[in-house]
């Protein structure tokens, strides 16, 4: 069939809007029309050329929602007509990764969507003059027809706005479910986000969500500080308008009559910036804090401390999709916003038609938006 | 009263024997008659310069076993005659770090505890001259007698030998309870111990305790490969006669058929080396595999990685003292030696009179002992 897609031809180029061909759904595979699709810093870090795994051309776009048209042989899982969010994470449920219950990054198909390809080593893209196309991240949802393995979709509710929900496919999984699989913060937890974009906003709801007391939101811009409170966020710090270093600030500002020691008990990196990432694990409590590195790093950049940080009881980790399992946890991740326990609407900033996208991305750039989505 | 003891009159120096004058104990402090304790890398670490943090004159020793011979005003915990170990970690069960049941780093005396002091803020030693000497780790256990606060004494049963459960006062927890209070480890894990001294034993035989499956040691040092099977290691690495790099190396070894990713479940560094530090980090699971940092490392020394290692879901953390809660713990540790679940008596393999306890030093240095023991 042909599809219309916005193709990144080469790194830095604007996105080119094309028919392209896409081949059907072969074994273990689903053809899905996207309905709504987000725009992701991640789109914006392998089109930008920053991103050293990133290949061309290809089909950007992860975060996306949409309707099951047609499956291929051997798929049970879903039929047509359901409605589905792609998952450039997926559930097999068989690997070693799967099966260990310690962790959601499934490796079945992990080597072919590094490449581009789906897992039988092949691209159902290619332009009208036969080239292929490759598929990115697995998911290639800035195409309005788009072909995933089975594995790799999450079937959700119908009554889910697709415009809403396609959010839930990257930001509001990642930052959420940082909160409560990663970190799993309890009631009463005294946290800290640096960052306060899409991802970082996200956290703080989960924060809320998960009773945090004291929820810190740290940025150099000032007109975050509303969009934070929006969500819950109950301290609001510019680091450059404190006058002195920001870890004795924050550690400061968490001390208790009864606990002298000061310093949070989670700390969130939505930044990519190692020197944030440094500042996040040091704040965190002596004892126990726990940091968590969400952000994508430069290339070749690398997180350091005295490894005293360490032994007296900070713990360093990380959290890709939220530490969310695709296919179990964001359905019920699509239940809560139905619930009203999670907003997303406020963070809409922005819809777009596909060929509006490279808008889009120019809102990025200019920090006017927290999420622009393309509205199929 | 007098008590004969080895001071440490400054860095870079050899231990001096003399009488010093001890002070009894005064509110909340216990006398204690030292027994046994054992020399080990951290009194060396200071005693050589190498500490920032490093005071002199002091009375060093932090892992010794005795006997209380006198107890302080509104001391209720123990009386004379209990048998003790010092506690270097204390657990006052009152403050903040204690209360939170998520570490074992009490901070009720830290302060005074790193000067040199009893928590008034003076020291019980001094030269029969007069002029104070401080102090170390609130034990000294380099004195027959020593005065410590009552919350940093553990009692333990009155069978217990003491010159073999001094070493539970330091080596012996701080090994078993990286891998069973910090890193929890599971029966059917695949661990990694890089440094095969008196640490990294002692994590050998946590593992052992705690039913790991694959216990792989890493030791420049071919004697030690005896050493560690001899407490529970099933493999051994020499990096340097491996011919490629030590990590991928450990990640192949840990591959099973069913999981092609590899990486060990959990790695314990006990060398105190950043470079090795980060070796440990990278050969752990992608997704789950934890890293624990117990080594000492020099001043100034920094630990690093790509943030990418923690996003794809290692853990970085640290362990002091195992972990443990000293007067909850350590008694419990103390039983698991009497009922022969873990092994100190080949680890001791120096004893030493007090006037020798600088050949202890030597016998460390040139890498011919485990634990060197000094028997008042
Ligand atoms: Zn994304
Ligand atoms: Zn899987
Ligand atoms: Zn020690
Ligand atoms: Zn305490």
């Amino acid at each position: 069939m042909r599809t219309r897609a916005a193709i990144a031809v080469q790194a830095g180029k604007p996105l080119e809007i094309h028919e392209v061909n896409l081949e059907g759904p072969r074994a273990g595979e689903v053809l899905v029309e996207i309905m709504a699709t987000g725009i992701c810093h991640t789109d914006e870090f392998t089109l930008s050329g920053a991103d050293p795994e990133g290949l061309f051309p290809a089909i950007l776009g992860h975060e996306g929602a949409g309707v099951v048209r047609e499956v291929g042989a051997g798929v049970t899982s879903v039929k047509p007509g359901d409605h589905v969010i792609p998952l450039y994470t997926p559930e097999c449920r068989q690997c070693a990764s799967c099966l260990s219950g310690k962790t959601n990054l499934c490796t079945s198909i992990r080597a072919t969507q590094g490449q581009g390809l789906m897992p039988d080593g092949t691209s159902r893209f290619s332009t009208l003059d036969g080239d292929p196309i490759l598929h990115y991240m697995g998911c290639s949802t800035f195409s309005n027809f788009t072909v995933l393995p089975e594995v790799a979709v999450a079937k959700i509710r119908e009554d889910a706005p697709f415009d809403k929900v396609c959010y839930i496919g990257c930001g509001v999984t990642t930052g959420v479910g940082a909160v409560i699989n990663t970190a799993k913060v309890e009631i009463g937890a005294k946290a800290v986000v640096f960052g306060l974009g899409g991802i970082g906003l996200n956290v703080i709801q989960g924060l809320r969500l998960a009773g945090a007391d004291m929820i810190i939101g740290v940025d150099l811009n000032n007109e975050k500080k509303e969009w934070g409170e929006r969500f819950g966020m109950t301290h609001f710090i510019n680091p450059s308008e404190i006058g002195q270093d920001l870890v004795p600030y924050i550690v400061n500002l968490t001390k208790t009559p009864f606990d002298q020691i000061g310093g949070a008990d989670y700390t969130f990196d939505c930044t990519g910036n190692v020197k944030v990432m440094r500042d996040a694990l040091e704040c965190a409590h002596r004892g126990w804090g726990v940091s968590v590195v969400i952000g994508v790093a430069p290339a070749g950049a690398e997180i350091s401390t005295r490894p005293f940080q360490l032994v007296t009881g900070r713990v360093w980790k990380g959290s890709a999709f939220g530490g969310a399992r695709g296919r179990t946890d964001v359905p019920k991740i699509v239940d809560w916003y139905m619930d009203g326990k999670i907003e997303i609407d406020p963070m809409i900033t922005h819809k777009l038609k596909l060929d509006e996208i490279n808008k889009g991305f120019d809102l990025m750039h200019a920090g006017e938006s927290i999420r622009s989505v393309v509205i199929y």
